[in-house]
């Protein structure tokens, strides 16, 4: 299967120099995929003429005339924005003419256009943001990262059939196990929409764990660990924090003096081992996932590897035929054979 | 002013052989203090005979007859085990024989049981579990850390307002800041309560800085960070589980070879020092905040020195005044000059 990938290349703190070779990277990298480069043309020729790489199979510029900004207002973006890098990408992918798109731009800003442009996939209703973290024993899935703070059992029945399908197509692996986040020795276990997603869970199909705490995230006790956005955001920014502020500190202590320096040098390798276990370029690209089309996320900040990270979650994605496996399990979840392409047939088919 | 602290001797993974030897520790080194050790009389006779200290002045040993389990229902503690050494160090608190208590018991049982027995200050609708961390610049000051997993806007402005005064009165710092947790760069910006709890913080008197992130926790962005206990607990144990598995992944690359393990002895006090930096036992006792007398729970799995900070953390609260402290400023919060002992006070006020 070919797969074609819309990137919005003026997205991300760094914009087309961090894009652009990354883009190469990835197509020599997978020489079935083809790229959409999305952004202003001029930058976009200045950068591919640096790189050598004016003209190039299975590289397309496709223009547009504006760019959002990495803190611009989402209405605002969507409404007066049409022509930006970020909505004709996602536009490809509504067109056909893509399968996914690629961007590091805003993250709300993405979310909403996406929404607007492409829907949501029938029987979902509301798009969650999907992350792949490394645990002790691997990966782990977690849902939702920021999207939507506040959730009802439904939506987070429908991230926990999302992100198992996700992990299922992707990762190859049967029946992942799925976790609810909540607190566990404390008065109250949980808040009341946990507890109902609970038992929501309970008596789906899904390979359901049970809840999970804070620390099961990294100790990889489950393969998808499902939360609301509010909650799933506070945990990922957290762990940004703490592990910076670790890996600060071991800086500093190593640089502290002469005889740490050469401490520093002598622990080279296993320094540079333990940085790769966590590197988190290898694990850029969150899954706008419920949209008719894929979307994919990446960090703001990313790199020329961490964003040719995001475009093979893409690739992979789109081979493993990600949102046509998710739109039969959300089919399956409400008990209908087919789904007319209603939005609120979620509802209506939880309410039989 | 002579401080005296009730000590659930039987509470944590670990009992008396750890709480017994944190008290002397305790002792010898705050000549002021005089503990209260309440647990069943023979395993404390053995463990202080063992220790070789029978007779010590400022140690009485009060008996009690049970003991609450670790995962012990929370209403079973509170009604069937009414001599367990938990209620006993509790009552004494109730009673006026000590001014505080420390536990490394039950969460649960702890805060159901202290909230029984001693009843909530004026003006507080729910006690919180308030919690230290390390950061870059300092430490700060969480809560709620689990006590309450569904949280109203006028809850987030108590907790505020405790937090606050408990850095204020501990740490000696005059208006600390006060950071509210939400979620910053998304298309939602934050749940319905968190945004409603930050225009009554804007509102306040207290040094409100505005939304905080994740990450900010351990930037030390703010001195104290506000959240219901639900969001509270996950980052609080996520950043357990990351804390350990990074340290874990460093162990195992020193640890590979016979190379790596020369680079680790070379690096030693460089470990050592980052160690230190993080040590969570410097960091033991979570305050019970809003309740007639002071509680403090030890995390369960506490070893001698981290028991011995949260028998610090207790009297360092005694010494500081830290209930008449709170008492005033929730009085103050409700603009009522003096408030009456009922505890329906606060919504009244809310009201007016």
């Amino acid at each position: 299967m070919k797969s074609v990938i819309a990137v919005d290349a003026m997205g991300g703190d760094h914009g087309p120099s961090v894009t652009v070779p990354a883009c190469l990277d990835f197509l020599d990298a997978h020489p079935g995929t083809e790229l959409l480069l999305v952004g202003l043309p001029e930058p976009l020729a200045q950068e591919l003429s640096r790189l050598g790489a004016q003209s190039r199979s299975r590289l397309t510029v496709v223009p547009a005339t504006e760019v959002v900004g990495m803190d611009e207002d989402i209405r605002s973006a969507i409404r007066t924005k049409r022509h930006s890098s970020m909505r004709v990408a996602i536009d490809l992918v509504k067109e056909g003419r893509a399968q996914a798109c690629v961007s590091a731009g805003n993250t709300g800003a993405l979310m909403g256009t996406a929404k607007f442009v492409l829907k949501t996939l029938p029987g979902i209703d509301r798009p969650a943001i999907c992350g792949v973290l490394p645990t002790r024993k691997g990966v782990v899935y977690v849902l939702d990262l920021g999207a939507n703070a506040d959730c009802t059992p439904d939506h987070l029945l429908q991230f926990a059939v999302m992100g198992a399908t996700l992990v299922e197509a992707v990762e190859e692996r049967a029946r992942p196990s799925v976790g609810l986040l909540n607190i566990g020795s404390e008065e109250i276990k949980g808040s009341e929409v946990v507890k109902r997603a609970g038992e929501l869970l309970k008596a789906s199909t899904l390979n359901f764990h049970g809840n999970v705490e804070g620390n099961d995230i990294y100790n990889g006790t489950t393969d998808v660990v499902v939360c609301d956005g509010f909650v799933g955001n506070v945990a990922l920014k957290t762990s940004e924090g703490l592990a910076k502020m670790m890996g600060d500190f071991l800086k500093e202590e190593y640089t502290r003096g002469v005889f740490t320096r050469l401490a520093a040098l002598v622990s080279l390798p296993v320094i540079k081992a333990f940085r790769r276990r966590l590197d988190h370029r290898r694990y850029n690209g969150a899954t706008l996932l419920g949209l008719r089309g894929i979307v994919v996320k990446s960090h703001g900040s990313a790199d020329r590897l961490s964003f040719s990270t995001a475009l093979e979650r893409a690739d992979s994605e789109v081979r493993h035929g990600l949102n046509e496996r998710i739109a039969a399990e959300i089919a399956r979840l409400h008990g209908l054979g087919e789904l007319a392409g209603t939005n609120g047939a979620s509802r209506n088919a939880a309410a039989a």
